[in-house]
Parts: C-alpha cells; sequence; structure tokens
C-alpha cells in the first residue's frame, strides 16, 4: 500500500464524491436504528435502502454498491439474511461494513460474529471497544451495547482483526482509531460525549462508512472520512445544542442537519486527525483470530 | 362519476374531517418508517394502530376505518399478513391503500405485488415514478428506493393500473399527479426537494392517503387532499429550516409540525393544484394490467 | 408497606440515581417505538439494550437490571421471546415492567397477556385505562392503541390487577394513577394533551419505569417517580414548543431535552402530586383477576 499520507482535504473530497455519486448502499441492520441510519445517509447524500428477505437480498445486494451488516437485533432469520448477503456482496466483490452490536454481551453473539466472519470477509469492522475485544476473541465482558473499554485498550485487539480480515478496523470512541492490515492508522480526536446519548450514532457510523467504502476504493481512507465527518458534524450539532441552552432531542435534529450542510472551511479547520504507520500486522494464520 | 370540479377549499374540508373524525389507521409498514407514519398521521390528527401478527390481522382490520400496506422491508411472515389483512379489508369494503417500495428493485418486489394485486384489490397505489412503472407491469430497473423515472414518464402506466385495479393511483415526484379509472386527473406542483432526503416522507403519505380515505368516500379526493396537506407542509417546513439555515434533520420536525398546524389560509394561497379529465380508461381486460 | 408518605424531594432522588447508576434496561417492544424508547432511557441516563432473539434473550436479562416487556407488535416469535425473558427475570429477581400496548383491540393481545400473567409476574403494569381495563379481564373493546376509557374509569381494575400480580399498576392518562397492592396511591396531575400526539410516549414512559425500578427497590416509588419525571419534561416540552408557534414535532426533540437537563427547581415547583392509602386490595384468589 502507499506511503500516501492522508490530509483533512482527501477526506472533504470523498465527502464530496458522496454528495456527488449518491451510492445505494443496502442495510441489514438492527430494529431500534433503521430510520436514523437512513437519515444519515440521506442527510450525507447516499441512497439507501433495507431489504432482508431470504428471496431478495442477494438480488438487492446486485443493484447496490455497497453493503452494511449489523447485528443489533439479530435474529436466526436475520442472520440468514446477512449470511446471504455477505456471500453475494464478496462474490460481487463490493465493499462490506460490519458492525458487531452487543459482541461479549452474549454468547450468540459472539457465535453469530464467528460465523459471519468463516462465512465471508467484511471490508471493515466498525465497533466500540468492547465490542472490536470480543469480536477479535479477547473474553470480555460487554454492557449491554454501551462500551465498557476505551478505544485504546482495543488497539491491539483491533490489529489481530484486521489481519484476520487483512481488511480495516474502526474502533470508535473518544478518540476514534482506524487501523488496516498494512498498519496504517489514523486517529481522530473529534466529536463529543454526546454523541454516545443518541441511539443509532454509532450504527450509522457504520452506515457511513458503507456510503464511503462504495465511493473510495481504499477502504482505510474511506472509513477516516467518514468518522471525520460524523465526529465533526457531531461536534458542532452538540455545541450548538448547548449553545441554545438545549439537550440531545436537539442535538439529534441538528447532527442530520451538519451532515448535510457542514462547511469546508469549518470541517477542515476542526479537524483533529494524526496519521502513523504501526508495526505492520503478521500474515495471518488461515482461520486464526 | 361526477363532474366535480375539485377546489382547494374542498381539500381543505377533508384535512379538517380528518382532524375531527381521528380515524383509525390500521399500517403494516416497512421497519424503517414506523414512528414517522405514526408521527405523521397523529399530527394530522388520525389514530395509528400497526399489527402484522396472523392471528390478529383480521381483528384489527375489523375495528379500522382504513388499512395502509406498505412492502418497504417485506418478507415471506409480512406479506401473508398483509394479504389477510388486504382480503379482509376487501372483504369489509374499507379503504386500502397499497405503498409499492422498491417495485422493481428485485423479482420478489415484483411477484408479491402482482400476489398482491391477485389476492384482493386496493382503493389507491401511491408510489414514486420508477414504482408505478414497475408495479403497472412495465419493465424497469428500479435504483433501491428511489425513483429513477420522472412522475410524468408514469402516467400511462398510472392509467393502466388505475384501469386494472378501477381505483386510484397516486404517482409522487416533483409534481405529484392522482388519477382515477374514471379519467380524472390531479396534479399538484406544491412540495420540495428536501422532502426526498427526510426517509419515509413518500411512506407517510400513502398513510396520510389511508386517513383521508377513512373520512372522505371519493378516494380520488382524498388522495389528492392527502398529497396537498403533505406537499405544502413540507414546502412551508423546507423554507422555514432554510430561512434558519438549517437542513432536513430540523426540517424533519418543522414537517410533523406544520402537518398539526398548517394554517388554512396559507394551505389556499400555497395550493398549485390543476384538475382535468384525461381520456377515460378503458375497461380493463379480467387478469390484465 | 411502610407508612412512608412520597414527596417530591424522594422523587428527584430517583431521577438523580438513574442518572449516577445508568442501569441497563433490556426491552422487548414494539416496532413503532424503539428509537424513542432508547433516546428516552438515553436522555434520563439509563442504558438501552433491545435483544429479542431465543438465543440470547435470557443472557441479555442476566446482564440487564430490569427488563420491560412491550406488545404493541406482538407475533407469536416474539411472544415467545417475551415469555423467556419474563420468566428468566422473575428467576434472577430483577424488575419487570410489562406495557399491555393495545389489549382488547383484538383477541389475540387479549390471550396473550393472559398468557404473560400465567407465566410470570411483572413487577409492575403501565397502560391507558382502556389497556388496564382489558388487562384486568374487564370486557372492553378498545379502539386501537388509544384509549377510550378515562384513567379514573380504571380504578378498580388497576386494584384488581395490583391485587392479581401484588404489584404495582400505573394507569396514565390526563391524571396518572400508580397504585399498588398495599393500597398505596399516588396521582400525578402534570403532562400535557400533546403528549399523547407523540408515538411512543407511553411505552417511553413504560421504559422509563424500568430504568426507575432498576434503582429504586419499592416498585411503587420508582414508577411513581418515572412518571413524574415524563409528565413535568412533557409539560415543560409543551409548553415550550407552543411559546415558539411549533408543534408535536418540535415537541418531541424538546421533550428529549428536558428528560436530559430538567432542572430541579422547576420540576420540584411544578409537580401535582398526591399521595394516599386506598382502602387495601384483597388477598388475590390464586389464579384468579
Amino acid at each position: 500500500m502507499a506511503q500516501h499520507i492522508l490530509t483533512a482535504q482527501d477526506l472533504w473530497a470523498d465527502i464530496e464524491t458522496v454528495r456527488t455519486r449518491a451510492p445505494l448502499v443496502h442495510s441489514i441492520t438492527n430494529l431500534v436504528v433503521t430510520a436514523f441510519n437512513a437519515n444519515v445517509l440521506l442527510a450525507a447524500g447516499a441512497s439507501p435502502v433495507m431489504a432482508h428477505a431470504h428471496e431478495e437480498v442477494e438480488a438487492m445486494v446486485g443493484i447496490a454498491q455497497s453493503l452494511v451488516l449489523n447485528i443489533g437485533t439479530l435474529d436466526p432469520y436475520w442472520v440468514q439474511s446477512m449470511t446471504l448477503a455477505l456471500k453475494a456482496a464478496n462474490a460481487r466483490g463490493i465493499p462490506v461494513v460490519l458492525d458487531p452490536v452487543g459482541a461479549g454481551a452474549t454468547p450468540y453473539r459472539n457465535q453469530t460474529l464467528e460465523a459471519l466472519l468463516a462465512a465471508g470477509t467484511p471490508t471493515v469492522i466498525r465497533g466500540n471497544g468492547s465490542e472490536i475485544l470480543s469480536t477479535a476473541g479477547t473474553a470480555i465482558q460487554t454492557r449491554g451495547v454501551d462500551s465498557s473499554a476505551a478505544a485504546s485498550d482495543a488497539l491491539g485487539a483491533a490489529r489481530a482483526l484486521a489481519g484476520r480480515t487483512q481488511g480495516t478496523v474502526c474502533v470508535s470512541g473518544e478518540t476514534d482509531h482506524i487501523l488496516d492490515a498494512t498498519g496504517r492508522h489514523a486517529t481522530l480526536r473529534n466529536g463529543h460525549v454526546w454523541m454516545t446519548r443518541i441511539t443509532g450514532v454509532g450504527c450509522s457510523l457504520t452506515a457511513l462508512v458503507g456510503a464511503f467504502c462504495a465511493v473510495q476504493p481504499d477502504a482505510w481512507r474511506a472509513t477516516t472520512a467518514a468518522a471525520a465527518l460524523m465526529s465533526v458534524a457531531g461536534e458542532r450539532a452538540a455545541e450548538q445544542a448547548q449553545a441554545q441552552g438545549r439537550g440531545v432531542g436537539t442535538m439529534a435534529a441538528l447532527l442530520i442537519d451538519e451532515l448535510q450542510h457542514l462547511p469546508q472551511a469549518d470541517f477542515l479547520a476542526r479537524l483533529a486527525l494524526d496519521v502513523k504507520r504501526d508495526v505492520p500486522v503478521a500474515t495471518p494464520v488461515p482461520g486464526g483470530a
């Protein structure tokens, strides 16, 4: 991979490309975040579609530019939908983004993630620290769907997972880390703690990653761009809500507004991005985590 | 049917009737728009109920004043729910509004629509241009759930569909067209492009059509009234959001506000309604589209 | 039970405890209110999780501090999920809050409620007047999910139900009544009629009761605190929306804001709470309603 130093301008270019190309993002996601995910994608300029019937999931993958899988409210029917879609997306070569919501909370979630990773290969995995630790196979008890581990604690697990998938892993938290199997490592220090008080913000970042991967073939760069957009938009929305003396209800609407209208100058001025190269990840052992 | 020239005052009267009568609208809809649909109905003065269990769907139809079917996130269980509900509504003589979300996107959607139209008769079909073209049997590849055809391109398909169902068809777009089997044709030039950037606006128009059909026996007039309310409310909401320097997140809340509080004078002043009579639709061939 | 006179300060203390302890509330709820319920819980300081797969529902109960069951969009799979979760929660001794949405609307809902009450024991039942009447076995035809009975008409049914479960029953309406099997009876005259025009407000009160029961072992007090928070927040949100010339769309966001930021002084000043002791409820006949 390239010695490319990723710049804020690169990320802004990707934001504009999503708006111009309006990629069709097929999501199989959880029952809590459907509307918010769709509104996030629409605000950013993408076109969302959701379909889970076994009879059509492969056909819908066939017209989409990327696939987003989210296990937040999984059950056997939906796991099978995700499996079919994952295989179809891998076969077609479109990017797949996996959100391991609540990984570690129950054995069933862990088994399902293991089965999905055995059935196909996600291009990007996006989760909080606990979820990335669990998905990587590290024994940890997740507390529901909120993270009980700091993002930085999960970096080793993220690197292992990136090695296994030969892909990109995004660990979200106060600082976001975006790593890939070649050792590239972006950190983002934007965002606001109120983003954790609105349901679906993390899941919607995952959906945005899908939109960016659909237009930017470098998935690590695409993931960084999506995380940058969401975190700068979230930070602006929180500040505006606070300036009005309001809370997270008002902020949720402002976040959508910001995803639509975030000014370039403010994005560039606020972005707290660092890019480095970690020790390269070892060649993965087949089947190993 | 009457030579009635539909006026803005007629439509306003229907808006007020929905508020006064608070009809119970039973929706079997997609998993993305449930909350927004319910909030749209509540804001307009209707009473929403959602139920899909095979064990109760007919009983729920039995206490509702209209039925809304939306295939956006269909699967075999929900298709069976819709089929049972459609038959029960037809048997009881309450209006049924069908939203063929994503028609043409996959064979399964097309087959499902064909099966629904074989199982019963919707009073109104509401979709975008692509969806109406596909539902009418015209070969077209829909791009996900957003329209790739202008509403005006779908007028022939809409007329054919109105002939087949002997009912009303609404093709939504920059201009909305509401046609019926007797050749009545209303066009509405209200609305705002941002309405396509909020998930569920089209589906919620379908839900509103259900509310209006529940209180206004002329389904073509009821559909026109619902579309008029939604498009004028949407236009006002978009303008207000833009005047505040905000985007579609803020607009979504304002749209609900407008559905509740749209002033009569402003509705009458803004309404861009034309009514004409097309060449009557030919008597349908049994079983033909 | 204690002769404790419940004060506004007691309720405020519980509000603060939810914020401090951030209890994990496991909801199996309806498909309309998932996002709003989660946002209400997050705004109040709790941590929501939703899971319904038979494979994990008991494990999720195992890490939660309370369980919320809501039958709004029930079907056989979800009823089984609720049954498994109810039994697991009873076995573990964590509080269970049941929302009998639409009780009386269809035989299937009534049968399901009877089956749930036979399978386990909810700590609190929260519904509108019609729903409480139906759940208590009183023959009444519910009109969809909105109440056709005043809360006060349902007091006898609420007392019978509290006797059967030896628990707490909350009847929501213009005045909220919170009763328990020992004869304690709190009434709250806060709230605003616009709260009935936003989907999921009642269901979200039920979710909040779950959060409060998780931190306050006296379920009657916890339920009163949750209802007080919701109704005062709702009243403030409605007044603010009206003062801005806005409607229920704007109010929905402000309601979330208020749940997060309601000032103590305003809560104490507004609270219209009365507490009395009714004639004690008779010892329940086993199996009887």
